[in-house]
């Protein structure tokens, strides 16, 4: 975890960071409390497709996180996201964005074929790449002994669910904006065999989830505590509200 | 509204008051930040079906929102219940609540025939209570200026919803584990006419109440800003953690 630049505003330090896995570099972000001189848990924040590390509601969480908390707060550029994009991918998204925006609500159109391989192996990569974080902060017992907590919705779900099936060191979780796919055991499994405490969030007018396949999904995690909070309104529009009751998750399961 | 005891304890002051409503007397329960001085908001909470005024849930909720809002609190004894009861009702809800408790879990027997114009008329009379109460609060504006909150579910929220379509002087409501009811064109047209921040709680194993039931009353709502949270496990069975969602809900719409 190479550190490429360290700023303190207002109480937080900012370490902008380098993550070497495989032949990858993923440009991250840690969030400390200044003052910080104890352990303290650690929340990974993982930004939705076409965002970045540095997106608002990443940021807006974390400024919460580390000043109500107290807690450290990590986000990584996902594969093919953020500083890791080519000019081409970046091209892409931004046509992608502006169709979205004259058309906001409408549904994407159908996956090309092959787009759930792709996002597979990008999911793939994702769970190696935080793992290897954790491995990493695991050297910093100073800032990170854990307990650690995730939050991502929409892809960063996608990618939440075989991390957390996968990964004993994540404690509280708060996931949504996904469904259960039909025809995938494999995510059906990873979701079953999550059973940390969830929060999973869900836009009842969502116009990429039906209501059917998210509230299947939430039905499929293995968690005793799990729970639901659903508001109306579309795929891009948690309230801001739900920001305070992830604090109110995270202090009561990692704190 | 007639004082009929009233102690102090812990900081908190509990005011035990008959209030005249018609041909009956309604006791109730008022809870007080014994340190208040200036005017705050009052919360006002219905118990559920068989229950009454001071059962630990009503006690557990009231003592934080005295505690850590500094607010005001009711509750009212239901029609027909607590202290309203006949021994003869009395023995008969005993019997249910043995019955219920051999076989947790286990749906209801079928309605018997009237009960839901029995039940319509219960409604009928525990709005006008509460309108009743309303009244008699404005006569104290040192306690009870406003504004007012709502926090009822079950039998509660079948109350709840005629008196929040009614009572223009409710600003926000805790409602839950409740349905829509298949032919009651009322309770559809009440639902929709509420337009006050909701938040909905609902549990997704309740064996009274049919998960496509509770999702469509809260579709139903026509509240712009309606919060359902929703968790595993039965009827009976709100995690109390669900106190500190309604503590941070009425924080963001009385305080």
């Amino acid at each position: 975890m190479q550190i490429i630049a360290e700023t303190t505003e207002l109480g937080v330090t900012e370490r902008r960071f380098d993550l070497k896995v495989g032949d990858q570099v993923v440009p991250g972000l840690h969030w400390l409390p200044a003052a910080a001189s104890a352990p303290h848990p650690t929340v990974l924040i993982g930004h939705g497709g076409t965002q970045h590390k540095r997106v608002p509601n990443v940021l807006g969480l974390a400024r919460k996180l580390v000043g109500e908390l107290g807690y450290g707060v990590v986000a990584l550029d996902a594969p093919r996201h953020g500083d890791r994009m080519t000019g081409e991918e970046r091209r892409r998204v931004e046509a992608f964005r502006a169709a979205r925006q004259e058309r906001p609500g409408n549904p994407l159109p159908p996956m090309p074929p092959g787009r759930r391989e792709f996002m597979a192996g990008l999911a793939a990569q994702a769970v190696a790449e935080w793992r290897a974080l954790l491995d990493a902060l695991a050297g910093q017992p100073q800032w990170a002994a854990g307990p650690f907590g995730y939050w991502a919705v929409s892809m960063g779900t996608a990618f939440g669910i075989p991390l957390l099936a996968a990964e004993p060191r994540m404690s509280a979780a708060v996931l949504g904006l996904n469904a259960l796919q039909e025809g995938s055991e494999q995510q059906r499994a990873d979701a079953a065999a999550i059973t940390i405490p969830l929060l999973f969030l869900f836009q009842w007018d969502d116009e990429l989830i039906t209501r059917e396949a998210g509230l299947a999904l939430w039905d499929t995690f293995g968690s005793a505590e799990k729970t639901m909070h659903v508001n109306p309104g579309p795929h891009v529009g948690i309230p801001v509200f739900e920001r305070d009751a992830a604090v109110a998750f995270y202090r009561r399961h990692l704190s």
